[in-house]
């Protein structure tokens, strides 16, 4: 099942299930008990979802305005240098612990919507991921319980202007400007994505790859991010991990290849789909 | 005015303001609109506060629980190494732009609860800051505009694992154990803080002074932080700025000073009162 969140053409916040360009809608139904997907996951009604959907209304995907599939989650934890050729180009050793920051809602636009390049930087570069949705909360969770409070998966792009994270030793200045990243274009559940690893992910900027991987490539896979984050925070339902880039980001490019105005950017992932987005100067 | 959030003896998450150990509740009253402080700095609304403030009931202090004034904010920015003293036992130079991580709320908690000792680690430090509560909305604001923007002030206690902030570059791991901050007791309002570098911090364990520094040290100021950070996000009312800890951390004293359960740890600053909490390990 594929869920996405999106903005009707009336302003109504709502998601439901993605099916051949057309949604579903369950929110009309829903919204009364579960404001949000969020919300659904954190009651654990995925399967409720599930029946309810198809009973109301179905929109064409091009009628509405895709958001993030978890617009509003309590945290979305991003993994830095992650795969292999990804720390290798950046000069490092493999770590021993994985290296970890976090984003603002503020920073993840949807499939579709623009992100921003700021005013401030024209260092803006892409990192196609693969996105981890908690389901079922957890602290102190072990490995080989993990994937059972996976949800699901989307792509993710993690968007990045690289000379405000060069500012400090501490990425966050690069990784929170407005809509610099996106999410999309919408949850696949755990129950349809059974292999997570045994897919591959490729980034295309202006339709040229720029970045291709298996996932399997992964330095900490999704168990061991799992059980290791789970020991400082509890992982609630709607809480995103964006797992990591691969090689090939325009950084390390000689030359260097920043997006700007214009530019068209997708993040795809077999068995999830392709996360698009057009990129456009801050106002 | 000293605005407190606090839990009643039945359960109600409420707040009012606070004055000689008795509080003047006006969550009783505007609950149904503004649901917690941050709806009141939202609304613009601390001059209704005020006048609301004194008519309903009136709590003692003792017969509540403190939680953070901020139990929810949309963002915890934290600024390391932002005093001299500070960034000199750590061995660095003076840094060209701010170092800015970020905690999740669950990792806050307030004046009076136990922060938690994880079972992760035994090097669990403390870091007495001053922190600025946004109350005006804004981007791309100007230092000379900068204060206009600032509600209140709190204590802060940045309290730090320090093995796990130091299992990679990024503070993350070692920066959002749950409740193993603190933030409190209560929002000293800008109107009656009007010269925060003017003020002093002490933080005390045990009684026995670990740190103690005018805020004017800090290397950079309030406006300099709220600028530099509006530059990459929008900053809403109620965000929280932890403006940086100034020397004597127990990681770099001689021998290594670490915080274990039963201790006391205290954080005072002029003009806004002490934050006051009990370790204890996690059960």
């Amino acid at each position: 099942m594929r869920i996405a969140s999106y903005i009707t053409s009336d302003g109504t916040a709502s998601y439901g299930v993605a099916e051949n360009g057309r949604l579903k809608d369950v929110g009309a139904a829903f919204r009364g008990t579960y404001p949000d997907l969020r919300a659904v996951l954190a009651a654990g009604s995925l399967d409720e979802l599930a029946a309810t959907a198809g009973q109301g209304g179905e929109l064409a995907e091009d009628d509405v305005m895709l958001i993030s599939p978890l617009p509003n989650p309590d945290k979305i934890i991003c993994i830095g240098l992650n795969y292999m050729t990804h720390i290798q180009e950046t000069g490092r050793d493999k770590p021993a612990k994985p290296s970890i920051f976090t984003r603002y809602p503020s920073s993840v636009t949807g499939h579709g919507q623009p992100m921003i390049r700021p005013k401030a930087s024209d260092w803006f570069d892409f990192e196609g991921e693969l996105a981890v949705i908690i389901g079922t909360p957890g602290r102190d969770i072990a490995e080989a319980d993990a994937m059972k409070h996976v949800a699901g998966y989307s792509c993710f792009n993690d968007g990045s202007i690289r000379d405000y994270q060069r500012h400090t030793s501490q990425f966050w200045a690069g990784k929170n400007f407005v809509d610099s990243g996106a999410m999309g274009p919408w949850l696949v559940t755990a129950d349809e994505l059974t292999a997570p690893a045994a897919q591959t992910m490729e980034t295309r900027l202006n339709g040229e790859v720029m970045q291709s991987t298996p996932i399997s490539d992964l330095a900490f896979n999704i168990p061991e991010l799992i059980a290791y984050l789970s020991i400082v925070t509890e992982l609630l339902p709607g809480d995103v991990i964006a797992t990591g880039t691969p090689s090939g980001v325009g950084l390390f490019r000689e030359p260097k290849l920043f997006m700007k105005d214009g530019d068209r950017i997708e993040v795809e992932i077999s068995g999830i789909g392709t996360l698009s987005n057009l990129i456009r100067d801050q106002a």
